[in-house]
């Protein structure tokens, strides 16, 4: 078996804490992990699983030896520092909005389009969170029946905005269990029991950014640039965990089974759709697990061709660093992992 | 200036005392105000500006001479003693779900469809808390345009759910943030850092009855019993505000700027749509006041014809209280108000 030398940058983030927890859990072949982070954290020692690592500096030199780079520091970090890295023969996982749209880098969903690592030019993007666990529930869908339309209204949780936006959760609704408030900082508005129908900037459309992504990630990701998708995304007051009300169009009645039916065969998926019992998902099953889980399936009274359902996910996992770790195990699959490296050592014009 | 004998029927409630606030507020002409509840609250006073009410007991007898009723105190009250005030000369405002879809009674939004007072058989129907705001948005939009379909995704807040319910969100919440669990008692799941997809229990089809509410509710304010109209219902953990998702499809395209117009002039509604100042109606905003918000216009990638929309309100007051007392205020200035008691005295067997 292979064994890599994997680089995280942006370790100490809440992504790149749960990509090094899911490289040691699934153990994936690293020889090595090295923890990249910015100056102020170098030096800082993580401990996961009983291994302690230490972290250095995001630099270009850093990557020299790497194979394999998982990244979430940012766009403007991975921007710079994704092409030195590739430079020096490394491969890089991507977890930012940076290269997704670039018609050169692969944006991969594993369980869903893994030959299109085939075409990669030393960067790979991984999707939004939202996005990626959307996916998971539409895509077995989509490749058993035709999509007319997709309308997505997100719950999605503060840990996507990063740990600070936890902390800030956690503080300003203690303070206004105490009747007091405590202004926002890491989040727009005060998210302390309240909802806030806006994540990123806004563009001209009166769309936000992450409502965008959604529409052209899924364009790609399914090879469907005319698929027509819209979503509205709304931050809600939960630590961890994704949720998304999402309602189907096909050509064709579908029936809540053949839903059902396609589901409880897709890898990745849990179906959780019990109403007579109560069951259904919610962020805090979904939390901490790699699963995406789907419940609420149903016909749509407003549409003979249409279906309902819910889908929840963990957005640190699945919407983030499960994804990335398992594009790093699709690539080893593949023997597209380590080649460059030795390439580039080989030749260093190449 | 007619002045009336008022009944609140469940007045020790979060919509009762709600109720009660309001009739103040608004100087409801009002000569007496009965506050009703059920046996464990009856000799409990209520302070509400400035002025102390005793609770009496609810039941028949209490009817006698009480010109309206506004009646929150749970359907299956409401079955029993909604025929009981009528029987004595009353006109009953009931904000549970029992009589709604009953033919013979009234469904009124009074920004809406007032003339449906006119047919009244002594019960008049509040409608569900998100009906009312919802159609606030929808109902002057249909007016101008002919609309084709609506999907809607809600972000309903626990006062929905009543007193024990706010008090379990705050109670779990502070559990939670102590690293301790409390189990739910008041809501079916816990709501703390957390959001349910279920309101009201399950129908055959999948659908709640919440969901249903909104279906059939709709088409009945709107006169329209074919109105394709579907949505999904969540509970999320905010004290106080309904918001709410709304993907509309009209038969031809409508811009942002036309809905911008039409609903800058719809009586109590108010536009929060500025999304380059990142203004957007949010629950905390709504909480605590009358207007209806209407936020995020914008146009639909996924369809010409569509438009999406952010509606917010406060589920207590247009969800509710608000609601039942301007329908008391219609009823009033249509002459309708006091006139069935006088009957029933003058002739018990009418």
């Amino acid at each position: 078996m292979n064994r890599y030398h994997v680089a995280i940058l942006g370790a100490t983030g809440m992504v790149g804490q749960e990509m090094l927890a899911t490289l040691l859990e699934r153990n994936f072949p690293a020889e090595r992990i090295t923890l990249l982070a910015s100056e102020r954290s170098v030096g800082r020692t993580l401990t996961c699983k009983g291994r302690t690592f230490t972290v250095e500096l995001a630099c270009p030199e850093a990557f020299e030896g790497v194979d394999v780079v998982l990244a979430s520091a940012g766009g403007s970090v991975s921007a710079v520092l994704a092409p030195e890295a590739v430079k020096r023969g490394a491969l890089v996982i991507d977890n930012t909005s940076h290269f997704r749209m670039d018609p050169r880098v692969p944006l991969v969903i594993p369980e869903i389009n893994p030959e299109a690592l085939e075409g990669h030019h030393g960067i790979i993007a991984n999707p939004n969170c939202s996005t990626a666990i959307l996916l998971m529930a539409l895509a077995p869908l989509r490749r058993r029946f035709a999509i007319e339309r997709v309308l997505v209204s997100t719950y999605q949780s503060v840990s996507g905005a990063g740990k600070e936006a936890v902390d800030e959760l956690r503080a300003q609704t203690s303070a206004r269990l105490r009747g007091e408030d405590l202004a926002p900082s890491a989040l727009s508005k005060p998210i302390a029991f309240n909802v806030i129908p806006q994540i990123d900037s806004f563009l001209e459309s009166g769309y936000t950014k992450e409502e965008m992504k959604f529409t052209h990630e899924t364009r790609k990701i399914l090879g469907q640039p005319e698929l027509r998708i819209s979503g509205t995304c709304v931050r809600v007051p939960v630590e961890v965990g994704h949720a998304m009300t999402v309602n189907v169009e096909f050509d064709r009645a579908v029936s809540p089974d053949d839903v059902r039916g396609t589901l409880a065969t897709a890898p990745g998926v849990r179906l959780m759709d019990d109403p007579r019992a109560s069951i259904y998902p919610q962020p805090t099953d979904a939390a901490g697990i790699d699963e995406v889980l789907v419940g609420r399936i149903r016909g749509d009274v407003s549409h003979p061709h249409a279906i309902n359902f819910w889908v929840v996910g963990d957005n640190l996992r699945k919407g983030a660093a499960l994804n990335a770790v398992q594009i790093a195990e699709e690539l080893d699959r593949r023997g597209l992992l380590g080649v460059r490296r030795h390439a580039v050592a080989a030749d260093p014009q190449s």
